[in-house]
């Protein structure tokens, strides 16, 4: 595909893009759901895809794991035809008034929610990624830029050949959906600031971080997850223990899983013996500072540790002299991603809650919540550690802009200017009910 | 100003800043007011500094205009007093429940407003917009960091030593606002990617596009602001007339005027003479696209003319075949900053108001509306025509991020997974009342 073929492509998608912002509610629940079917009837097509490239990528000796998250079987197909139909149940994102105001009797201020408008997603690897990213896209009135690994190029064609046939047939076209060549290089998406509105790279850290610091489009998403989980002089012990197993052990793999365990003073003896023996019946290692290398047997702390994002059953344990010590190391080692409290002590809670400036911070249970799903998001578009746009776990509204609408009936600015300069009313309404734009438009 | 003292002071600054994301409204609101009177304390100060600026310009032969906007006279005072006292009254920024989900019982999630962090401004020539960014700032709990221009660097500087005096009786400080050197340079400030979350630029057009352009930081504002109002064929073209002239000629250098007046070709022969006659009433030129030079007297359009923001008493007039030939000329031409409709067909209105994709889409009034304090923000931190954190007029809000914030006792995420996985509740609550961290802290 030549350059000349891309910007058509992109000028097509931007088009096309523009009319899925307008397009009905059930116009897009009812391709989502013909997506679906789709991929059962183009079956056979990709999973022989699949098997060519996995069959490569076991001839270049790519690693198991790599291996593992390429294969599209089945039960991948099962899973995201699920997602397809849940997708397709979602509220309707687009329209949704999120402020409206008299400015003046017959002068009524609207914003309302609507689609940011084309969406690059760059990913290593996982072909289903794919399809759940296609499909918030469309739920939200996004067209969509993709650029996966070239290892998953001929699943990833097929998947993208047979969603554009299904849309062919809607009434919405295939347009809005457009996956780049394996050779146009990832660098290149990187500068299309004109065409993208945001870019939501999937992948792992240091892919990620290159992604971030390589383009001047807005990027959704997080690198490193070092989390921490604080015991308060105060904490439950069983609690704590509870809770910092969880957190580190139950998908150690996870960016919300802790890396790091501090510990008050006043309840190191007691709880760090209790929860060694806890964490190494679950086969995690302990990285302890000298303190804490005093109370357990542990690998004795060097220098980094602290900056280690382990994504393994290995964890650092810190004795901390207080809560402001503790909320220090969080701001020095952590990545703003997910931090937790265990306490009884209210004052110490919303303190922690208050100067811990992360995406999530949690009192009394467990890291691992940090998820759109637990959080009832009802989809995951990714979890963002900026402070920009959204942060956290978001959702479909992580796809989202919002448009202001002003309605008059021929009201002009000098009325409202000058000696004699009329009020504005200023009165805020209900944000229930539908928008002005809502209802059918010729 | 070396290097590694900037860096200290812009550690501090980060620490001072985090201190005030958690300060009381009260003491926010106290420094506001101390700030306004501080400036009348030090106002000998100021206005020495600021003669001094103005006689070097003058000696530099700078422009009338720019001398203009750099006086800071006793009117610039009182109106930034008085910007002062009504910050200090708008309604608290922080803390506020934005989402409020009941994911089990004893298991709270809140999405909670906080402030961005660091805000970057970088403002030419006038130092009125120093005073005002700051207390915005103050008053969301961000820290700020200034650069301005070096026309007006003396009364710059007194006006932050004004403000740091201020705050150093305070409990919240001084460190939690920074003027960088008249001789750092703005290229410097744009790779502050660490320090900065958010950057303002408030100058020209070419200034706010060079900022756009050279940083990876996020940017709220707009460069050029291309703006249209479209006669459809149904309009009332006395009202019509009315919104036209109030939006050309209202005040023709600001960004929402309209450059381009698009006529539906059923309404050109009885609107345009009708339009331009109010319009020469009022002193603008206009540049008539063919069919409309066959209509009045007017300059012959000319390749380019569709892509200028003339700021100044001109309009283009062309006219086009129909709805859509219009929204054809605003996507390829306009800014995405703020576009009208007049009409009295629903549909239409509907139609454009929906299809349009700008930041602000009104119809039936003057495109000069939008604008925060027109629109009841209480105050206008800028104008961004981005889609991504924040679009069109923007209040504090704009100066805001969230953070989740999830309340247990004790929940571990393995009793929410697998086969006996217990079922979320996902309970939506009402978002009225305070936080989990509101209330005093130890």
């Amino acid at each position: 595909m030549g350059g000349r073929r891309i910007q058509e492509d992109i000028q097509r998608l931007k088009k096309s893009a523009t009319m899925l912002s307008g397009s009905s509610e059930s116009a897009r629940n009812a391709l989502l759901r013909s997506i679906r079917e789709g991929l059962s009837r183009d079956w056979a097509l990709i999973k022989e895809a699949n098997s060519l490239d996995i069959t490569e990528a076991r001839e270049s000796q790519l690693s198991d794991a790599l291996i593992k998250r390429l294969v599209f079987d089945e039960d991948k197909l099962a899973s995201v035809q699920l997602g397809l139909s849940q997708v397709a149940t979602l509220k309707d994102p687009i329209g949704e008034v999120l402020e409206r105001r008299l400015l003046d009797e017959g002068l009524l201020l609207e914003r309302v929610s609507f689609p940011i408008g084309v969406i690059g997603m760059i990913f290593e690897a996982r072909p289903d990624a794919l399809v759940q990213i296609v499909s918030l896209c469309l739920k939200s009135g996004n067209g969509i830029i993709l650029k996966g690994g070239k290892e998953a190029f001929r699943t990833n064609s097929a998947l993208v050949a047979s969603i554009k046939r299904s849309a062919r047939s809607s009434p919405l076209g295939e347009e809005w959906v457009t996956l780049l060549e394996s050779h146009s290089d990832v660098s290149s998406m990187l500068k299309m600031d004109d065409a993208i509105d945001l870019l939501i790279p999937r992948g792992s850290n240091a892919f990620v971080r290159y992604v971030m610091d390589n383009t001047h489009i807005a990027v959704l998403g997080h690198a490193d997850g070092i989390c921490h989980m604080y015991v308060d002089e105060s904490a439950d012990l069983q609690k704590a223990v509870a809770c910092a197993v969880d957190a580190k052990t139950q998908y150690p793999a996870a960016c919300n899983a802790i890396e790091t365990l501090l510990v008050h003073k006043s309840v190191a003896e007691e709880f760090i013996p209790l929860v060694a023996a806890a964490l190494s019946g679950k086969g995690v290692s302990i990285h302890g500072d000298e303190a804490t290398a005093s109370l357990i047997f542990c690998t004795p702390f060097k220098e980094g540790d602290y900056l280690m994002e382990y994504l393994a059953l290995e964890l650092n344990i810190r004795i901390v002299q207080d809560i402001e010590e503790a909320m220090e190391h969080i701001a020095s080692y952590g990545s703003r991603h997910t931090d937790a409290i265990i306490s009884e002590d209210k004052s110490a809670i919303r303190r922690f809650m208050r100067d811990v400036d992360s995406a999530d911070v949690f009192a009394n249970c467990s890291t691992r919540f940090a998820d759109g799903f637990r959080f009832g998001l009802g989809a995951e578009v990714g979890i963002s550690t900026a402070k920009i746009h959204a942060r956290g776990p978001v959702g479909l509204s992580g796809l989202m802009s919002s448009k202001w609408l002003l309605s008059g009936s021929g009201q002009t600015v000098s009325t409202y200017s000058g000696p004699e300069a009329k009020a504005f009313l200023h009165t805020e309404l209900d944000t229930e009910g539908q928008s002005v734009i809502a209802g059918d438009a010729k």
